[in-house]
């Protein structure tokens, strides 16, 4: 089963380029506050990862631009995780006025802070947080 | 003949996070500055495109992080045009220290402003500033 | 009777810096939101003003900082309408956990994006729309 | 004497925003980063701040907009120590093509890592840097 969790997110006004629309590189701000909220909705977030030893550098992000987005817009952002053995997989679709706007993935490695070694899978506590959502 | 072009750019303090580490979203912006940089050099920026009457949206982007750089690293970007038919495709290669860091992608559309329609071929001044460059 | 609007900001992942606080310069995004759920709260944003033939670029800012505030912080924003005469001038008080954490001001000119030429005063329609919300 | 350095600053294109001028929130980063050239130059920058046990939070931050600055310009920044008594005090003077455009002030506190508490007066190895330089 996959794990979803959506959220909203504004474009405001310091978001918008030249060309009146979304800055290409503010859609990276747009999916990481959604992954926060994700996890955030797991009761397993960041701050509990730093406490547990972990930090979860992205590796990998790729994105797909559809449709402009405007100052002032609302977007839908649905955030799954598609994948949680070495990698912590996410992808999102972010809807628009009803349209699909974009997509993006990103892929984070689990790395313990004390030696600052990549792990080879995801801390127990992250996969306990997801096991009891699945549920 | 590929048309390659170096850069250098600053981690500044702002581009830093609480990990220490240039946050992975401000790659965006160092390669937008080294593809500015890029099309400077062939004698054909953003402004003159917008006086052509076109703009170039990213539609796709692709990152791989592979080591973190931090405030005050001085990162090389190596940009190479990698496709000037329907897409605008570029490659980037990002070093620091004499070692890889990152590599990414970008896919750029021709919208013509006029009438905001995607064209199905780059703008002949584009075409012809590149050929110039590749004697 | 001054005008004043309450809105919630969240501090984001992206907005913290290397010393784990909210990076000082962040603020002024949070404010310019601010800023503009207030003009909507009055029924007059910026893409209004924009039609209208209006653009209201920041002259002045000023900040003051009290206390550091932490990613996963919800920061409230009162925005209050200290004069509309010659300058569109805002006084915002940031607080978070019932403390506050920090104060702002701008002023803004009005500008007619037909000449280009700062207004003495401010436009009629933005006058208005203030009026109504006072009653 | 007052201590005084140089540099300059491109806007990019994630710069500017919709009214094609660079965002005013955006000059923070600029004197941020015209500030660590200032304190590299006098050969006592942030880092070395860190590993004596300080950071230097902005307390308070003001700023003058006199002309707008677009795609492609270089700023250059005079940044000047006006105070290094209980605060570190900074002014900024920015020119493009030979024009004032903006000015700008900031105080910093010296704040212990250890305990977090804020000192009366700066560090001593700040000073013999500042002093070192005077000569």
């Amino acid at each position: 089963m996959t794990l979803k969790f959506s959220s909203k997110h504004r474009v405001e006004f310091y978001d918008v380029d030249s060309m009146n629309v979304m800055w290409h590189g503010n859609y990276v701000k747009i999916i990481e506050s959604a992954r926060c909220e994700f996890l955030k909705n797991i009761d397993y977030d960041y701050t509990q990862m730093k406490e547990d030893g972990f930090v979860f550098p992205v590796v990998k992000m790729h994105f797909k631009y559809i449709l402009p987005v405007f100052f002032g817009d609302i977007i839908d952002v649905e955030t799954s995780l598609k994948d949680c053995d070495i990698f912590l997989a996410f992808e999102y679709k972010l809807f628009c006025r009803d349209k699909k706007i974009a997509q993006a993935s990103t892929h984070q490695v689990a790395i313990s802070i004390k030696d600052m070694q990549t792990q080879l899978s995801m801390p127990t506590r992250l996969l306990e947080a997801i096991k009891r959502k699945r549920k």
